[in-house]
């Protein structure tokens, strides 16, 4: 096992999220987090390294020595073996070289990483999906993003671009979507869709997916909203698992904090639905807001296991 | 490289086809086919190891010594390793032990393979799929049914029955499907579907996905069946692209016999439905009815090296 120590970093839109781990992954040695500036590129980068700074400030001298890289999971398409960031519109980066940009000022060696990416792969090898070699991991929030876990493998695709599925499109000439598209899953059953959906009858803007759940069986709206989104997400999901016959499916994000009302609404809806694919186990996340940083942390590893790097 | 030759068998609703292969996978030593029996379980074991002794019987005396195995695709659902059918209605099989009751008539190996994965493999080993590591082959027939191959290896899903295309729901509470669900998207998209579409407008109770593409441009009503099912298909399509980024699309089963027309109609109505997944390479299918033979022969080649048998 890898005797260094990993800065790993899982960069939101809100949060600056940093551990130090060791290669078991367990309880950091060290953690901090940053308040994320908005949508400012440069200031991003500033935050990043103060982050890493905090973090290394809390070790020994002994074991900042053992520092050999830092993992940073961001919310953004990443250009994998150059390190740059393609587009992160919520972070304010396009075509930046974050990677060798952090490299030089921390004089350490960065690894991007997608944040869904790396969430589904500490679910997957740490959480909800351990034990299971063919996974789909949903992540719910304010959009939807998916891992998809075949035969033990993560599977990116040819074109790099895995695990939109939040734009998987469940209604031809649907609901149109910022993205361009009309249908996309994530304008009916993400997070924000079911808040938006139950505040259009409110009259609250600021009603969220908490408030709905909160309120199921008491406000006849919260349990027609919430039905309406679990049938779409119910349908949109048979999809994928019909074609790809997961073993699990593992429900991430911030939707996911309901629990047992999530999993049981759609499981219900799969078992009536789904008369040709075997419906998957369906469990919640067991990670948390973790998710990201362990798995920062554990690819960051994997890289210096297949010696690129260190 | 094995020295060894395989009796490569693909066992269709109406025809058994059948190739001695060597492992090379060329041009066969030998090829036949019988009619397949209707629904007949028994007559259709009888048809096998006929058609398996017409190809030894064409075979020399030093070729028949170097045979190996019985590969054996056929239409149904298949318990791997104890090469028992669960259920293949089209030849009247259903909790049926092929494999050794094959073996005890040849005195042969036989390995059993799901003819839509046999077909998928030798296209994406020697045919359009030939260099693709991430590609998903559709078969568009009678029905609908895929092969997903992700970083190089087929999915075959932890409940193993990946690759159920045709079931995807594209809307929700739509066309009833035998199968029990509604809005598949095999109900819109398949040949079966085109011609029955068309023959509801012309009055022809036969008419097929042919005369569909054959009348286009010159009968507004094949024009606009036609258009309604590519504007399903790219709308079903769309969902495992999304999800999975492949890099290339193969096309295959009867409806690919349209080539261009169908490959064009996809691709442009993609290249505008398509706003988030990088619209892949689109193609079709190169080895026509022999692809279930060669994947038949290829898979079959491929555990006599993982050792299974031999």
């Amino acid at each position: 096992m890898n005797q260094g120590l990993v800065l790993a970093l899982d960069i939101g839109g809100t949060n600056a999220r940093g551990e130090v781990l060791d290669a078991r992954l367990g309880a950091p040695l060290v953690r901090a987090d940053l308040p994320t500036p908005e949508r400012d590129g440069e200031a991003t980068i500033a935050t990043i390294a103060s982050l890493c700074r905090l973090l290394l400030a809390g070790l020994s001298d002994v074991d900042r020595s053992r520092v050999c890289a830092v993992g940073l999971a961001v919310p953004g398409i990443i250009e994998g073996p150059t390190g740059v960031v393609r587009l992160a519109s919520n972070l304010g980066w396009s075509d930046e070289p974050v990677a060798a940009r952090l490299s030089a000022l921390l004089g350490l060696d960065v690894v991007l990483h997608h944040d869904v990416t790396a969430a589904g792969v500490a679910e997957h090898r740490l959480g909800a999906g351990a034990g299971a070699s063919d996974l789909l991991a949903v992540f719910i929030g304010t959009g939807m993003a998916a891992l998809v876990v075949a035969g033990g493998e993560v599977v990116s695709g040819g074109l790099h671009q895995a695990g939109e599925i939040g734009h998987i499109p469940v209604e031809q000439g649907g609901r149109p979507c910022p993205c361009g598209q009309t249908g996309c899953l994530e304008m009916y059953a993400s997070a924000r869709a079911i808040g938006r959906a139950y505040g259009a009858l409110t009259g609250d803007p600021d009603a969220t997916s908490l408030d709905v759940v909160t309120a199921l069986g008491s406000d006849p709206r919260a349990d027609s909203v919430w039905a309406e989104a679990m049938d779409w997400l119910a349908h949109g999901l048979l999809g994928p698992i019909t074609l790809l016959s997961p073993a699990r499916v593992v429900l991430g994000g911030g939707l996911s904090a309901s629990g047992a009302v999530l999993v049981d609404a759609l499981r219900s809806r799969l078992d009536v639905l789904s008369h040709v694919a075997a419906v998957p186990e369906i469990v919640t996340a067991s990670l948390g807001q973790r998710a990201g940083v362990l798995g920062s942390g554990l690819a960051t590893f994997d890289a210096i296991e297949r010696r690129q790097l260190v």
